[in-house]
C-alpha cells in the first residue's frame, strides 16, 4: 500500500488534490495518507523513506510558483515528478452549525487565502475582521474550536470538521488554479503519452549569455518551453537556478538531445521528470523518425 | 517635502529601508513617511498622488522575488524605479521590559519571519510556540499589548514600541538580504553612474522561441542579464510576463538599442527604470563610441 | 568629365555595361572610357587616380562571384560601390562578312564563353573546333584578323570591328545574367531609395561560431542577408574573408546598428557601399521611427 | 582493379594528385587511370560507371573553390567524397631539349596558370609573350609540338612528354596549395580517425535567417565550421546553395545530430561525405559519451 505525504492537517487543498489523484487512478486506490507540517516536510518524508510519494502544490495561477516546493526539489536530495493534477482554487466559508452571516465578527484565514477572498468578504461579510490562521485547514479548526466565528477553508475541511458552509467556490479572481505534482524517488519516468511535460533545474556558469545558450538548446530543436522560473541559490543576491519546463518526454529524441546538450553545457542539470500533463499547451517536439532513418541510410551508404 | 509610502505599521523593515535611504541621500532629508496597509497599497499611494515615492521590497535572497511588488509594477499603472537599497535580513527578538528568556511561552511572528528564525528559536527558546502576527511590526505590537511573550520583529520596532531586545541580528540562513526599491511616477531616469541596473517587463507573443529571441537582443549586444523572473499573467496557468534586469543604463547605447529592439519585437515592453545599483554584478555594456564614430565617418565618406 | 575604367579591349561586356550605365544616367553622359588589361587593373586605375570610376563584373548567375573583383575589393586599398547594372548574358557569334555557317571550321572563344555556348555550337556549327581567345572581345579581333573563322563575342564587338553576326543572344543556360558594379574612391553613399543593397567584407576571429555570431547581428535585427560568399585570404588554405550583402542602406537605422556591432565584434569590417539595387529581393529592414520615439519618451520621462 | 578518372590529358596536376594518392595508399596500388576532358567529365565517368572514383580539385588557396567541381557535386546525381590530398601549387617551366631561356619568345599557358606565374615570367623570361593553352598539360604538348617555345606546366608533364625543365616549383604567391578529393558512388564513409572532415550541401527555404539557423545547428553543438561557400543555383541571380564543411565525422554524435537537424530544417541536405583530412584545423566536436550515459541512467531511473 502506497504511503503519500501531504501538507496537513487534514482538510487542506493538498489533501483534496491527493484524494482526487487517487480517484483518477494517478495513485493506487486505498493509499495511506501521511500528513506533514509543511510542503518541504512532505517531500522530506519521501527522501527519508517515511512515504512513497508526496502530493505538493508547485504553481498557482495567481501567486506563481510555490517557492518551498521548488527549493526543496532544487536543493535537497533528488526527487522525481510522476504526475500532476490541476485544481480550481475555490474556498469554502465555513461556520459552526447555526452561525448566520450577520453573526460573523471574526473570520480566520491563512494570510494568502485572506488576500484571495478579500473582495468577497468585504461585500458579503462587511462586519467581519480577519484573524490569522496558520493554514487553510487550521482556519476550520479555529472555527470548530470557537477561536473565530467563520473561516476561509476548503470543502474537504468543512466535511471533516463537521462545519456548515456559508458559501462555496469563493475566490476573487476568475480562473485561479493550482497545479499539484506527485513526487517520488528517482525512477524510470512513466511512459510517453504524447501530451507530456518535462522539467529540469539548471545551474549555469556565471557568464553572459549562459541562459540564452541553454534556452537555445530547446528552441533550436523546436521544443516549446512552457515555463521558466528563476530561484535564488540562497547563497547570495543575484545568483539563481533556473526551472525550465518543456513540452515533451525524455523518450522524445529532441528532448533527449536537448537534455544531453544541457548536461554537457551547464554546471549542473537536475532532471525533475517527464509526466503526462493536465494542461497541454505549446507545440509537440518535432517527429524525428524520418531524419533518424535518413542518417542510418547515410551511415550504411544506402541512398 | 517628499512624501514616501511604505508598508506599515511603523517599525517594519520597509520603514527601516526608507530611513536608511534618507540617511544615504537617496531621498531628500526630512521626508514625510506615509504608512500603508500593504506593499501594493504603498505603490497605489504613488499612483493616486497620495505619496511622491514608495519604498518597497522587491527581492529577497531566500524567498526570491516579492510577488505583490512585481505584480503591482507589471499590471497596474506604470511606475518607475529611481534607486535601491540592500538590507541584511536580521530580526530582533523583542520582549516587554523585564521578560526573561525562560518566561517566553508564546512568540508572535509573521509566518515568513517564523520560517527564517525557526532554528534559532528551537535552540534558544525551546519552550516557545509561535503565534501568527500579521506583519513583523505587528509582532512587536502584539508583545507590547500582551498578546504574546516575545516577538520576531525589527530593531526599529523595538525602539519605536519601547521593547527590550532579547537578541539582535537573528536569522537562520547566512547572507540573507532584501533589496528595496524606490518607485515613483515615470520620469527621466537618474543620470548614468557606470554602475547601473535597468529593468523591464516583457509581454511576449505566445510562440516558441519568443523568450530566447528577446533575451538574444541582450546577449548579442553583450549586455549582461542579471535576473530573469516569470510571473503568471493571472488570467490562466501557463501564461507569463517576464521581468528582466540587465547591467547598464538607458543612456548606454547598447541598452538603448536593445530596448528599442524589444519594443519592436514584443507585445509590450514596460520600462521599470535605470538606477544606480548597490550590488554591481556582471560585465558593463560595451563602450560604443569608437564604433559610432566609425559609422559617422562611413556616412560622410571620410575614411 | 568622368573617366571610367573597364576591362578592354573595346567590345567587352564590361564596356557594354559601362555604356548602358551611362545611358541610364548612372554615369554622367559623355564620360571618358579607359580600357585596361584586366578587371583588377580597372580597379587599380581608380586607386591610382587614372580613373574616377571602374565598371566591373562582380557576380554571374552561372559562374558565381567574379573572384578577381572580390579579391581586389577585399585586399587592396578601399574602394566603394555606388551603383549596379544587371545585364543578360548573350553572346554574338561573329564572322567576317561573307562567311557562311558551313565555312566555319575554327571558332575563337574565351574558355568561359566556350563553356556557355557549347551546346549551341554543337547543334548549329557541328563541324567547328574551339580555339582559345584571351577575352570575348579578343575573339572578335581574332576573327577580324583571320586567326579564326568565327568568334564567340559580343554585339558591341561585332559593331566595333565591322563583323557580321551569324547569331545573336546565344547562351546555353536560360536566365544567365551578370551583375556589374560601379566602384569609386570612398565617399558618402548615394541617398537611400528604399530599394538598396549594402555590402561588407568581414575578417573574423578564428573561433567557432564567429561567423554565426556575425550573421546573427543581421538576423536579430530582421535584416535580410541576400548573399554570403567566402574567399580565401590567400595566405593559407582554410582561412577566409566573408562578403555579405544585405537589403537596406547605411541610413537605415537597423543597418547602421548592425554595422556598428560588426565593427565592434570583427577583426575588421570593410564597408563596400550602399547603393540602389536593380534586383530587389528580400524584405526591407524594419522601420524603427516608432521605437526611436518611444525611447526618446523614456529618456524624457514622458509616458 | 579500380578505375580512377581525372582531368586529362596526361600530365595535369590532377593526374599528379591521383598518383600521389595511390602512393600514399589512399587508392589501391596499380589502379587504372582514366583521363577525361574536364573535371565534371571525370565525375560523370563515376556516375556512368565508366570509373570507380574520380580525383578532382575542389579548392585552391588562391582561386578559392573550384566551381565546376562544386556544381557537379551539388547539382548532378549524388557522389560521395572518401579522401583528400593537398598539393603545393608549383609549376614547371618546360622547353624542348636544347632551348635556352634567351630563346623563349612564346610561352604556352592555361590562363589561370599564366596569372599565377606572371611575376616570375616577367623577371626571368622578360622577352616572352603568353599564348593560351587549354590546360596545364596541353601547354606541354604545345611545346613538344612546336607551337610554343616554352610552357607553364607540371613536373609530371615534363617527364611524360620528354621535355626539359627550365625552372621547377614556380609560383608567384607563397603557400599556394590545392585540395584534391577522391569522389565515388555513395557508400559507407571510411572509419572515423579523429581528424576528419564532413561536408554537406544545403538548399534553404528562402526566408531571412534560414542560413543563420542552419549554421546554429553546428555552433550550438560546438562543431567547428571550417568552410562556408555559396554557389548560385544557376536558375536566377540571388539564389544559392551552401557548401558547409565541419570538423568531425558522421560517427561523431554531435555531427550526426546536427545533420539530422539540418535534414529536418532544410529544403534539402546533400551529404558529401566524411573523410580523413590532411589539414586538420578547428576544434574537435565535443565528446558525448558521458552525457549519453547520463541520459541512459535517467531513462532507467538509476541515479
Amino acid at each position: 500500500m502506497s504511503r503519500v505525504a501531504y501538507l496537513g492537517p487534514r482538510g487542506t487543498f493538498s489533501q483534496a488534490a491527493l484524494l482526487e489523484m487517487s480517484h483518477r487512478g494517478l495513485l493506487p486506490a486505498g493509499c495511506d495518507e501521511v500528513d506533514t507540517a509543511s510542503t518541504p516536510a512532505a517531500l522530506k518524508a519521501v527522501r527519508d523513506g517515511a512515504a512513497d510519494y508526496a502530493c505538493v502544490p508547485i504553481e498557482n495561477s495567481i501567486e506563481g510558483s510555490v517557492s518551498p516546493t521548488l527549493d526543496s526539489l532544487a536543493f535537497e536530495n533528488p526527487l522525481q515528478i510522476y504526475g500532476e493534477l490541476v485544481l480550481d482554487v475555490a474556498f469554502s466559508i465555513v461556520t459552526r452549525p447555526g452561525t448566520a452571516a450577520d453573526d460573523v465578527i471574526t473570520i480566520a484565514a491563512f494570510p494568502v487565502a485572506a488576500a484571495q477572498v478579500q473582495r468577497w468578504v468585504s461585500v458579503h461579510l462587511p462586519a467581519a475582521t480577519f484573524v490569522p490562521a496558520i493554514s487553510n485547514a487550521a482556519a476550520a479548526v479555529d472555527v470548530r474550536d470557537g477561536r473565530a466565528d467563520a473561516g476561509v477553508s476548503t470543502a474537504l475541511a468543512a466535511e471533516l470538521y463537521g462545519l456548515d458552509t456559508l458559501a462555496g467556490g469563493v475566490v476573487d479572481e476568475a480562473n485561479a488554479r493550482t497545479r499539484f505534482v506527485l513526487a517520488g524517488p528517482p525512477g524510470p519516468p512513466p511512459p510517453r503519452t504524447g501530451a507530456d511535460r518535462t522539467s529540469v533545474v539548471l545551474r549555469l556558469d556565471n557568464v553572459p549569455g549562459a541562459l540564452v545558450s541553454a534556452m537555445t538548446e530547446f528552441s533550436i530543436r523546436r521544443i516549446d518551453l512552457t515555463r521558466i522560473e528563476s530561484r535564488p541559490t540562497r547563497t547570495e543576491l543575484g545568483t539563481y537556478v533556473f526551472f525550465l519546463d518543456c513540452v515533451g518526454h525524455l523518450e522524445d529524441d529532441s528532448v533527449a538531445e536537448a537534455l544531453k546538450a544541457l548536461h554537457a553545457r551547464c554546471t549542473d542539470v537536475r532532471y525533475l521528470g517527464s509526466w503526462p500533463t493536465e494542461t497541454p499547451v505549446g507545440a509537440l517536439p518535432p517527429v524525428t523518425e524520418e531524419a533518424t532513418q535518413w542518417l542510418q541510410r547515410l551511415r550504411r551508404g544506402d541512398r
